[in-house]
């Protein structure tokens, strides 16, 4: 366990510019997670199947794009945001001390975040959580993030209490469309009439994100930009690179992931489309084909 | 069967404005209908049992309200459209003439709509649809609009093209909003990311529509294109109208209604305002201020 008083250089930077920033923030695991650009996705614990769906696909792409994922640790949507983020570094926000997980069950989860991410709270340990200490709790989900999506939310439900956080810190709003005639899309249908950025896809969530961030969200620090000497596709390699590429902008880290050649092959490929007048560079690391 | 040519004053008003607007149109049913504020609702043919649903819901709820719904005749959503308004009045746009109702399954349906509401073509009698001709005819289901609402629509679907129409045409486009993960959301999801009206219930069209359509004030056809000789607007009148102008174009119907001069009165304030070089003119008899 790590205590970060504010003040203190490890205390998360946006964090600490919120009106109402916790004097002590208790961490347990990776404190270079909180250190990552980051974003919350967070919504109902009755999601739906497509909810939960959607919520894996969106941490896992913002995750492989370089951000730390923030969320409740609750069931439903919660709970799905941190699973595919594991690897990429995901940061729960507990309502009670490090010793009161809640849910109960989610206590393995709450240990797998432990990896390459981080649990955090400003309550004490031994403290049990209230239910008046999860809208409380709801102000560092937000105020640890440039911006927060929710995917989905009946109206009058606890991320729409987040929401509001993240509009009064000055936090982007992402939400995700569903059909009117589904009570989970209520809270998040609301948000986008009220202003939110309609969220189908990673990239639209990067394409506000990265210019307020400034620093990129892309390739690992230690990797050299320019194609390591030597680094030559074959084939195989450019035809499979060549054909997960389409109209849609995608992350360069996916294509990475997704055709399982090294970031320096990738990077020779797409030059070589871009030389050919076939690929168009998007902003947040993402490309298209022409 | 009624003809109704372009100028007589039975032509539906907002048609007339349209550049295209057919010179004859071919009308079964109540003519009156035409007449009435009219909103299109158009969508996927393979539509959801949701969208199916949500449009009727919509249809009949608009039609409550005063408007008559226009659709394509199309099976899906265009069918629901039509049956939940045929008691307040709907407008199907054939894409043949009158003796070529398509689909075939629905010449029931196209005979139900003659009690309340109208059958309108462009096309002669005898002429058989082709593929060319639906996109050619949604430009009547837009023209015939003071807005669309699209409910479900896959990527490079009819509806966005009807959708194109509308913009084209100045009209205000409504669109339903729908998972990330349904594809006939695609497109919906997309109009609304390009600044279309999310519509989860028919208070959000009736909320935008509403203050355009105020009371119908006709530009007649028998009206003089050039001022009425002795037209000659006074200081006030010169100044309310100035005021209702902006960067944004609106309809010269609008100006004459929102300011309770003449049509001529308006048309020689916004000849001067031309000569002076402040004006703008839009396609659809639309103006803004320079």
């Amino acid at each position: 366990m790590a205590f970060v008083a504010l003040g203190e250089p490890e205390y998360p930077r946006r964090l600490q510019m919120i009106d109402d920033a916790p004097p002590l923030l208790a961490v347990r695991g990776k404190t270079a997670a909180l250190r990552l650009p980051a974003v919350a996705v967070v919504g109902a614990r009755n999601a739906s199947a497509a909810g939960l769906r959607f919520a894996e696909r969106l941490a896992r792409d913002l995750g492989a794009a370089g951000f730390a994922i923030v969320s409740g640790l609750a069931r439903g949507i919660d709970a799905a945001s941190h699973r595919a983020s594991l690897d990429s570094g995901t940061i729960a926000v507990l309502a009670g001390g490090h010793d009161h997980i809640y849910p109960r069950e989610h206590a393995e989860l709450a240990d797998a975040i432990l990896a390459q991410g981080a649990l955090v709270s400003e309550m004490p340990f031994g403290h049990e959580p209230r239910a008046r200490d999860f809208p409380r709790r709801n102000r560092l989900i937000s105020g640890l993030c440039a911006g927060i999506v929710v995917v989905e939310a009946a109206k009058r439900s606890g991320s729409l209490i987040t929401a509001r956080f993240a509009l009064e810190q000055g936090r982007e709003v992402f939400a995700v469309p569903g059909s009117p005639l589904d009570p989970r899309a209520e809270g998040t249908n609301d948000l986008i009439k009220q202003g939110a950025t309609l969220v189908t896809d990673a990239a639209d969530v990067i394409a506000v994100l990265r210019p307020i961030l400034g620093k990129p969200v892309e390739f690992r620090a230690e990797e050299p930009e320019a194609p390591a000497p030597g680094a030559e596709p074959d084939a195989g390699e450019r035809a499979r690179i060549v054909a997960l590429l389409g109209p849609t902008p995608v992350p360069i880290d996916d294509l990475v992931r997704l055709s399982g050649s090294s970031p320096a092959i990738v990077r020779v490929v797409l030059l070589e489309l871009e030389l050919a007048g076939r690929l168009e560079r998007h902003g947040g690391a993402l490309v298209s084909l022409l």
